[in-house]
């Protein structure tokens, strides 16, 4: 069986997890996430965010927190502020305009929004005399890490942050790979800091060692109204809400989430090394669990025999091809790949 | 700790699914539905409907399955004929118009459509010369089992069908307890019947068995272009996709979804035949894992020293009370809660 | 050429109107709204309500005006409270659902919402242990007149209003035929009674002698944030909309909107008291220019040769027929239908 | 009075209009375009189109019958390909993204699409891997004039119909400024060739000298099922359809649209070579009724002492100007400006 570095969705669920499901499927327990699972596992996202009043909420999917998340804190008449590369403008099948909004896109760098590049488009929009006529700016969402893997120092989102609080725009950051992005190499970034910068944002468990399940944090006890009902509506409410409880539970525990993230990372570090060590042109700089790399069609022909990896789109007569580790991935299987290249 | 009635998605997963998850959790598997647990799984679906060219898809839950499946079968001017007492016009907070849909409700009789009143109203409507400016039909929704806990006879569905084919309605069967539908008491319908009737319907897991999961089968190899894509759309696919197409790989192996219906019939029958023997007024008349009983307060008081279930709404001086039995109902749990009445 | 009592909108547009559209012809205005004769008559507006802080914007239709307010006032899980007979639950092809909001229908009492019903179904809501997986009501819409041609009394709406506030929900009056409503027969409301008493209206022009025309007003400078910009995306924005502003400007000179209404109403009264008198069977007690009237097949055929009206629904053996007065319909009109009787 | 350029929406209704309005206003017609001036009007749109099937609409404005269209012509999962600067992805508010659909932005060339881009943008996305997580494009939007005045010649709306027809997408062209387009100086492209190279497109009147109305033609017989339900559902059907039937009547005799339209252009030639000969520098290359010419401030401080005019946005340290010339535009009006300058 070949190696795979496909995605960081593709084993089951990390071995905690699993333990404690077995431990505790004879359990009752009532449904929708009023379980007593959810309940503790809040409490434990909670102190690992430092704000004790926060909101929390569990979904299955990223691509339902996104929409259900911005429908929910935006008017009709507001879109929301992306950069072009964001998932929610791109890999998401039209799941906002679905909601009735607009993506606004601003400029990628490397995945990343650049405050000031924020802060121009906002004047220029109050500048514009027919600006009634428009779809109004109504929140600002970035990924952290992003998709290229990069992320944002403090200062970035700091910088991103006052610009939203100047303007009166909720700042969301889509934590689908919150882990990898807190865990990267360099990452000057805590989870108390994130939390306090933004209005909301999600603790991703699919991506890292979960089955399914993203947490939906609001810092400052600041959910709107009724957020229940609107996960309802969006049909992100499972109800056996049980199963995401358990295993947010278990990754908030000891750190478990982080460390997670932290061997994925340092696995995706020793491959960028022996790549670039190699003479490899990586596509980004990424810190983070994947990792993008050119590669000529003879190299992938012969790194397919034994690994598997995505080819995203060509680069002059290469081919940008990602590599992605996580919980499952083993020292040794870096190790197999380094020594193919 | 309690006896629970409370409902059939308490309880963790079946122990053949955990043995499955555990047996599989090291595989590597493609994302999306894409693995080859969702293909075995999907084969085992078209065997056990007799219908070789299904196309199925699996979601995650009930609201999600509806929404989507509705929004994609009907054109933007149409709405979804559905009881008064439908899942979708009650409890799903209004997800089919978020998608922009109107729920055309028609009466309820414990649950379910008439045909001959289904087949009256098209006729009315086609006779109102405003019709133009009104909703149009564009399919039928019912469910099986209903929220009632009530089945439709073979002939019942004909009927329905007929009317739908007669108006080029395309019926939808929401199948969130369908396995306890199938398995009820007196029951004259196969699953390959009903899929033969309808045009899309699905088979519920969460509620009979799995941790979450529900499989839409177009029985014609009919599914939407696409729908793929709006099941990305809708948030409803799940990236980890291999979470039900195990689930499902074992409901669907040896009859389990079947004998687990059977056995939480079972022991509501039983349930119910001990209410009515003790001068129990029944709610309705059910052949099904949910009872529906009129109590009165004291006796309320009492049995929720022991037992757990919900009190819905208040029937002159007495309150309905429902009583769900699962795969996890054991039978000494009814023998208990005989004792007690 | 048959006398027509087919509908209120019917003829062009009442002859003050025509005079001024001559005379403004030449005239340049600025477009959206933003024009002087716009100003005009809002201010005109403002002084016939008695409410000088009231915020009026001028739409085309009143289907558009219903979907656009309705949209902007509720919360995306909320829907809007209505009788069965509402026109925004019949009439108007899903516009609300369309904007992602379900109608919650009362019973209709010849057209009319009863407090009582309302403050009762609003009790059984909250009562409801299931209320947060269900629509929440978000406003309560009403028609005065209704599509049935009745009115509400002062102390009716009063009730109605005081339900709404006690609940935090918006009272909304479609008044597509206000002028009707409030000049009927026995009418004890006057304009700005009923804008104290709700928190927004629109003054019907398209069935009271313009062209096309609803003015919505907010009483208490209560508009919704940017309901320009919503108007917009609504496809409502006339970019002449000193078409609006003009035609207002005449109906609120000199009283000619009531006056407008007076003289139908008085026809309509005409033609009841002689079917009365007759001995035909009316179908609601209407004080209003629309007449609902029981005739048989052989009075239908034999007055459709020189007279047009609708057919509504059958009743009976008989047909529901309905007889719709104007400003431009002539004394002699209803004298020469009296006389075929 | 000062001398306007502002816009060519900001007079009355040319006085052909003005003079049937007064000629008809007695007559009764039946509602929402049944009446016998909308049949007259379409047919001699289908004489001027030479589409003797076309199916032809009246709506009110030109964001609403975008929106109404293209609501209707995409699937759910589909987006509309226009360029960055078309009117739905500016200034429409979001009414696009209201109906549930992205707007695809293609690059501008000055306002308009290159085909071989759009050839481009759809061989990348199907040669991308990942696209059924995207948006599907499902039509193509172009207008027919520019919002920067400017024309497609026959060749180029040949290229993006011939593309369009290779992918299968409906081709919609915004017709706000038909006229003016296709009278513009140097068009070689007819009427009768753009409704044959196109699906579906609109003659628009608000702009063209009536108060309000735009015509949607489906050109051959090619409407979807019951667009005059989607109209409603929309807000965009009219009551008095006939006002825009009358005005749509008078427009199409005698080709007085293209009359307007003519002698606007020519005007704004005049108006433009006067710029050039004293050396302005325009913004863009524009042969129709809507010049863009950089002004520095004094000039403009200058010029608007006599004329109205908009300030666009700043380009470098001058401002682009716009001036638009209508049907109301008096050869006296342009030698007065071009004397000013």
């Amino acid at each position: 069986m070949k190696i795979s570095f496909e995605s960081d969705y593709n084993n089951g669920c990390h071995e905690a997890i699993l333990k404690k499901l077995i431990e505790t499927n004879d359990d009752r327990a009532t449904g929708y996430g009023l379980d007593d699972y959810c309940t503790v596992a809040r409490e434990k996202i909670r102190d690992a965010c430092r704000k004790p009043d926060a909101d929390v909420f569990f979904l299955v999917g990223g691509t339902q927190t996104n929409a259900t998340v911005i429908d929910t804190m935006l008017q009709s008449y507001q879109g929301v502020l992306a950069v072009e590369t964001g998932h929610i403008n791109v890999h998401e099948s039209g799941a906002i305009e679905f909601g009735g909004h607009k993506v606004l896109a601003l400029p990628s760098h490397d995945g990343k929004m650049d405050a000031a590049e924020l802060k121009q488009w906002l004047q220029d929009f109050y500048a514009d005399p027919t600006y009634d006529h428009m779809v109004f700016p109504g929140m600002v969402y970035i990924t952290f890490a992003t998709e290229m893997g990069t992320i944002y120092t403090l200062s970035e989102l700091q910088a991103i942050s006052a610009v939203c609080r100047q303007y009166g725009l909720p700042l969301f950051i889509d934590g689908a790979r919150l882990g990898y992005g807190l865990m990267a190499e360099g990452c000057d970034v805590t989870l108390d800091q994130l939390a306090g910068l933004c209005d909301v944002f999600y603790i991703g468990g699919t991506k890292c060692g979960a089955y399914c399940g993203e947490a939906v944090v609001f810092p400052r006890h600041n959910a709107p109204a009724h957020f229940f009902t609107i996960v309802k509506q969006h049909g992100a409410l499972m109800a056996k809400g049980r199963l995401l409880g358990i295993q947010f539970d278990v990754l908030m525990q000891d750190g478990l989430f982080f460390k997670i993230a932290r061997h994925a990372v340092d696995q995706a570090i020793r491959l960028r090394d022996a790549f670039v060590a190699k003479g490899y042109e990586m596509y980004s700089n990424s810190p983070t669990n994947q990792q993008f790399v050119l590669l000529d069609k003879e190299t992938i022909v012969r790194l397919e025999k034994d690994f598997v990896f995505e080819q995203w789109f060509p680069v002059g007569d290469k081919m940008n091809c990602r590599f992605v580790t996580s919980w499952a991935t083993r020292p040794d299987d870096v190790t197999a790949l380094i020594a193919s290249l």
